[in-house]
């Protein structure tokens, strides 16, 4: 029996309320090895000027939940073994983990790499794209998580490359927040506790990755998904992010400080250790290209 | 009568003896606005893990001296009456040029942008790309000026936004050289008072593009020839270049510090000023699309 395999583009960026991320989910689509996996592309509302909406707490609620259908019907057209997501913003990964973890009889492993564990609101900064872990999870936000038909088991996943801010960097955050209003109901620690969801730093990464072959062999865990948010990645070895926008740091929110061959070497042990059924790539903002591509889109002679 | 415009894409790496110009210059074309422009690719014979030869002097001098002939068969193939070129290394400049400098009956402006003025040979860094504007000139490297059927007059030439060393780079620079045993028979600096050459550095054209107006004026040129080393811009704003190598800064000579909007709005005045009829753009190294992309390379679901 053949394997059937599809990778789905997503250009979402109304759950960052970033429309760089559109653009970075095009140019990562483009990068990817060329095979016979299809392409297909879920429809997303491009940004047209017009600043989305805050609705009951998301920036771009309708719009958002309309493209969650739009990816769930095509999947669900596809009925793939596997599937691989290139965003745009962390929220496309809802869909298609959701099918997974249905499809393998909500047995689903999860290991979610990413600087920030995507479980929680934060009142004030209105973004879906801070919980689609808490969606998975049954919680996060209920409009998005009754879209789970079998919400992940908690001990079944694992969260890599959390950034541990310094206490330092969670004073100045804890200001920034309260002077744009931002209120936590719930902190992420605080949910991973209550749940129990098992985490890795990227230093202890670094040294061995014992931690991860044990929760996948103590949980039996024979199909994986893996979510690569790229800002797990130190932004002085990968600038395409949305923390290394030239001349303006963003500093809000620690960043990450892995590097690409430990990422690598990651993603190739998991795929030594179990099936990896599921691998979704988000929040790529290539600064570079953007502002190279806007200058060529400006050149009269490129534009006769 | 309607103006004939083509692109040519020629991903040449030899010239600066760094296989990352390939890729560059894929990524280039690709970010470029569509139209009815063709593309023409031109052959370059890609990096297979041989290292280049020094041959008399320049680093895969036969290679570069084919793929220059083959530029030059396309372009006379096809006639243009305008021509973009998507780089590759600087040296790809030489044949689009020289044809229009023939073309336009020897009277071809060409506004050379760039932190380096790409004159003259360094001996011990033997590569091409230090020279394809000394080739145009009729100087340069005998084999390829050879190829310039009518040498572009130096007073046609304007270098603009050339890096200036401060004088401690500049020590540094000449340590550095004396190090790696480089040496220089005729200086950039010299070569420009020699031939008369028009300069103007960036901070001089933020303030006003008089310089250029004038030239312009002065020398009549009714067809513009526009070179564009990404390395004029700052590479704090563009970090897709070889001196922005991440963990790897390259020291040894002086970077731009053009940003973006002056970028911009130069190339539009030159569309103003005069009828622009070549654009090359090199030296295109986007670090982070090709660490994303070798990475991607290896994830095994990607490639099963």
């Amino acid at each position: 029996m053949t394997t059937k395999t599809i990778r789905l583009l997503m250009p979402q960026w109304q759950g960052g309320n970033n429309p760089n991320y559109s653009f970075g989910a095009e140019l990562l689509a483009w990068l990817a090895p060329n095979n016979d996996q299809p392409l297909i592309h879920v429809p997303v509302r491009p940004y047209e000027g017009i600043p989305l909406q805050n609705e009951h707490g998301m920036y771009g609620r309708t719009q958002l939940l309309q493209q969650l259908e739009a990816a769930e019907h095509l999947i669900q057209a596809h009925q793939p073994d596997r599937i691989i997501m290139f965003g745009g913003d962390c929220l496309v990964e809802q869909a298609p983990f959701a099918y997974l973890n249905e499809k393998y009889d909500g047995e689903l492993g999860l290991i979610w790499i990413d600087a920030h564990s995507d479980l929680v609101r934060y009142t004030g900064y209105d973004n879906g794209h801070t919980l689609p872990l808490g969606n998975l999870l049954g919680e996060g936000d209920q409009e998005f998580a009754k879209h789970v038909k079998v919400p992940l088991k908690p001990e079944n996943v694992f969260i890599a490359g959390l950034a541990v801010a310094t206490e330092e960097e969670n004073k100045f955050i804890a200001e920034a927040f309260e002077a744009q209003g931002i209120t936590v109901v719930e902190h992420d620690t605080e949910m991973i506790e209550r749940l129990g969801i098992r985490t890795a730093g990227t230093a202890e990464l670094a040294s061995s990755l014992d931690s991860i072959k044990t929760w996948i062999q103590e949980r039996n865990i024979k199909h994986l998904a893996v979510h690569l948010d790229l800002d797990v990645l130190d932004p002085q070895a990968f600038r395409s992010l949305l923390f290394a926008k030239p001349y303006e740091p963003y500093l809000v929110s620690p960043s990450g400080t892995m590097q690409f061959p430990q990422l690598l070497h990651l993603l190739k042990e998991l795929s030594e250790e179990t099936e990896v059924v599921g691998l979704g790539i988000t929040e790529h903002t290539p600064w570079d290209a953007i502002n190279l591509k806007n200058l060529l889109a400006e050149i009269p002679i490129l534009n006769t």
